[in-house]
């Protein structure tokens, strides 16, 4: 069923496929009288955006997006906000070789098997492009976010077993890998580089943070706050996984070590630690949110690999054309989006909660 | 707001407190026609009830559901199926000494920040014991799954970093901690009673595995079957992390050794590795679905901790009662439940897009 | 698939059939910190049970409310609100001689086509009792509502033909028929028993008003508080119709006179005429929202009718067992109910919209 | 709240302000498989677009409908089909004289208050014209009832009160106020062109007849069929009021009357009238469900009258620019539009219901 809208409240519903015409998406339930123009999109569209560095695909899109409704001299109406990005360099021809093949790691077995069609060019609908419509909506829900100072930071934490160590927070986008630590950023990169000489791609870790999230988020039980970010952020293709606060280092931990202990800080209850990541009962402590997402290596390799023809032959396929070696450094802003996305329906949802009489 | 619902089609909508009279679920949108007694709901309840063992909390509840409505005849009508299990051995004046004081690892503070008003016997609506609703909707999940041969396993798979090793999936309910390796077993009692000696908890893992999934279950973009999972388990009290297939291992693989090579195996179509746990472009493949699950040492110990008073005076606490010291055996059939509420959605789902024409 | 929800925010959820041993409603997202005792919800189930005079029906259901979870001290907590009633003079019997026999204007006929299987004793869940679960609901949503001073008042508009004309609303509760005109009452009283004498029944007009909506409630251009009005109130069972404001007389009006013109009344925005009904563009204008609904007569009448056995063959049926012969009286607070849900669930939705900095 | 989708399984989420770029629709859940080209989606737009007789409106748009995505080679592949029309010839300058002033019977005021911001070119997103993203998915929606023999047709009922009386549903097209009777068509034409050379505007009835709709369709108790019409239809701009086969004459019959008889006809089960206007119990019996709908005379009118300046001192307003004098003609494929969809996602729903074990 109806499965490309997310949010209750604040509501993204997008479309596109990857070498069709246009990207999209319609968000919904967006307060009126917000400040809004193009350029506050396109600042994270550039940094999703393909052929950026060396480390990612070579395809060349502006990503370009335009407001289609929702704004009105500058600010958002409270109607539904349409913002759309017209595909440019398709080269559709890249995929007329494989179009009966099934790409180990792709979609294209599964999308058969449910819609018994499928759009072959670019891995269509399955496509990592569509996240361009999730990061274009990502850029709306944060405009809400800096209403209440709430910043959300993701980064690159480990490349292929290399991680981060050194954290410095402002250094993220000053290197081709979005990590925060210059030195591993250079060793991230010859990683990557590596892998791809060899036709071949590699994984990594990404790390958010989020910083200002007012205690009170989150709708038990079902839409708690981190069920609702674990939903956001493994609907993005290549997750693996998703851990908050301690993680799975909590499953050898001891209650008594587990814990966070509560202390006054000023006139605000905080904690000492933070195994809980930010969030007891699946409601924000106004403790920084933090979670690891686990991103696989990039299905699409140039090496020979064994497969399957769509009608059941075995085959040997190599996927050329222009792809990511390493997701990483380009996934940073969709765990952004989605993160934002999540937050802004948690504290609209917040609203109906609150007395004014 | 009101988020104690889960699933589009097939959707749940629980209620309930710990000391309050009665916990349950109105289970919607249930195919009609299936079989179904209170002793099919029982057998469930059973594996999660408390009392059960000398691992488990000592409150005493028989946990016995009655059906209220949506069942004529032993079959299900297509009419709301509500469950109710009434509580017995509440034992409030446990929680009079603490409830003005802020429980580490516990929802008080949360829920007072959420709403400005809390229910503070035996953690409220926060209480673990709200699984029981979601335990008796799995049951009813479970009924449309047998339907299609979907079978969910779920298990023990480490307890304070004691880990199964070699399993044996017949012997999980042999044992009081539901692994499947009865000499982990007897490791992974000991470290608990081993805690709980010295007033502590002890966290751990639990695996789930899908049978006979059949492909084609999951609604991208946005409901992918992986991240409807992740929603439905992350909503479970005391889950930290999730992780499919391969996990945050993918995050040091090469993409030559984590793309699952596709084969056929008579007619059918499947990968010789399944690093993709079974979810391809959040799409079930047909191999089996396998992911881990994170769970954190119990917060209620009967050590004392640091912590606060509800109007930020500094205090200790030691949190009495009756508590689990680890909450794997318990959550075991919790995690079945929800994965099954999430499949049966997805199954259902999944028939609005085949043609009958 | 689940149909037993309505409200985005404020969300019903409800279970039962006539002779299943209890009915009942979960209340979801109602705000905390609402006092609310099960004398509050009494109330408008004491208007609307059976037996309660001798133009209803005889069935004697005192349809005594529990609240199990949600409120705790006398105040709602936020969390899920369940409440209950368990059936108590079933007469199952009366149903046994027609349970292959399909109902002229029942629901019969078409819950086997859609099912395939139906609970026959007094209905199901398509007895009119299901309405006791929303008057339970809508009894919550009033202490919403309350707090904003709005409120509801429906009545019996006409009976047969007979219409009040001379209104005196402080009357209405001081009649069999819950008219605003007692003249009217008495004449429509006997066309009630006129009809029941007969074995007959007999249809009728309600009409509400809503006085102190806020302007701004309602959230075009699906959700518009006429367009979801008309839903919650069309899904009551036996409403034929509903109109707004001018309604069908709309339809022979020119736009000079249908327009309400805008005029300032001390510092508030209001129009000369209500053509409009209190709504435009989908959104309370703060006029008094009005509405009118058309109620079928019983569909349940004692005189023989043509009809089929479940296996089609031809055959007479007399439906007896004890029915309301006019459905209004008792229908007045079902219709304020889901217009308080409609408005409570508007309500919460605008808060989503306004700016709180 | 994002009230900018409707239907469940297959939705819809519609944008677009009347003198922005574009308005647009996605149509999410749309089953695969199914041929659809722009020119299925361009005759029903072309029914509805501006400029197509001296009756309606002369604001000259061609209303061309482009596909963005979830089309493959000529079928839906069961992705977001997304559909967009992009403006021409906005005229916005009409509005300048107006854009501080309330006109009568229109949103002005209501948008205002909801939201404190508004987009006066036009009516923003509260003009009509934003029924051409629902006619657009409307057409979508047709194609999938075209597989299943369901048919709809709408047409002009009544004008001012005058009715058609000799139905001839061939000839609804010939003229040029689409109603079934060429003689009342004359008639009416003449009532509107009245109206208008007096710079008035006139009402009208709408009717809508569904053929072929199959037994079972409708989710109670919440999602009936006729309160999800209901909804569906009452969202329209400039609708008062929905009646359903008998509707408010219901009011004053008798159930002897009322109650339709069944009978066999070959091995169908029917019903020898049709009161209940093809649905009972909320569920479609299969008999045609037909409904009439009321609408208002246009609001803008070229005259003058009283009103209100948004800051609240009187004025006088006369709405020049381009309108329709009578909203009929071209309502009549935004109902059947609406109807389509309505249909579309109860039909897909049924799917969830059946058995196919």
């Amino acid at each position: 069923m109806a499965g490309n809208s997310f949010g209750h409240i604040f509501r993204i519903t997008t479309f596109g496929e990857s070498h069709g015409p246009a990207l999209g998406v319609i968000v919904d339930g967006c307060p009126p009288n917000i400040a809004l123009t193009e350029s506050d999109i396109q600042f994270d569209l550039n940094r999703r955006k393909p052929g950026q560095s060396k480390v990612t695909t070579q395809r060349k899109e502006k990503d370009i997006v335009q407001i289609l409704s929702g704004v009105f001299e500058g600010k958002t109406t409270g109607t539904p906000i349409a913002l759309i990005i017209f595909n440019k360099d398709q080269r559709s021809s890249d995929y007329d070789a494989i179009k009966n093949l099934l790409r180990p790691g792709h979609a294209d077995f599964t999308y058969l098997k449910k819609f018994g069609i499928r759009d072959y060019r670019g891995g269509g609908r399955a496509s990592g492009r569509e996240t361009a419509a999730r990061v274009a909506a990502g850029a709306v829900a944060k405009k809400i976010l800096d209403q209440y100072k709430i910043n959300i930071v993701a980064y690159t934490l480990a490349i292929g077993g290399i991680y981060a160590e050194k954290m410095n927070y402002t250094s993220i986008e000053n290197n081709l890998v979005r990590t925060p630590d210059m030195n591993a950023a250079k060793r991230m990169e010859e990683k990557i580089l590596e892998a791809q000489k060899k036709n071949d791609s590699v994984g990594g870790i990404v790390e958010a943070i989020v910083h200002g999230c007012p205690s009170g988020l989150g709708d038990p039980i079902f839409d708690k706050l981190d069920a609702k970010l674990a939903h956001a952020i493994m609907s993005i293709g290549a997750v693996k996984a998703i851990e908050f606060g301690s993680g799975f280092k909590a499953a050898a931990m001891l209650g008594s070590d587990h814990n966070d202990k509560f202390y006054l800080d000023g006139e605000r209850v905080r904690t000492i630690s933070n195994n809980a990541g930010g969030i007891l009962g699946g409601i924000a402590t106004g403790e920084d949110i933090v979670f690891r997402v686990a991103i696989k290596p990039t299905s699409s390799i140039a090496q020979p690999q064994q497969t399957l023809t769509t009608d059941g032959k075995e085959a040997t396929i190599k996927v050329l054309g222009r792809h990511d070696p390493c997701l990483c450094p380009r996934i940073v802003p969709v765990v952004e989006a989605m993160t934002a996305i999540t937050l802004a329906d948690a504290l609209l949802s917040q609203k109906t909660m609150l007395s004014d009489r």
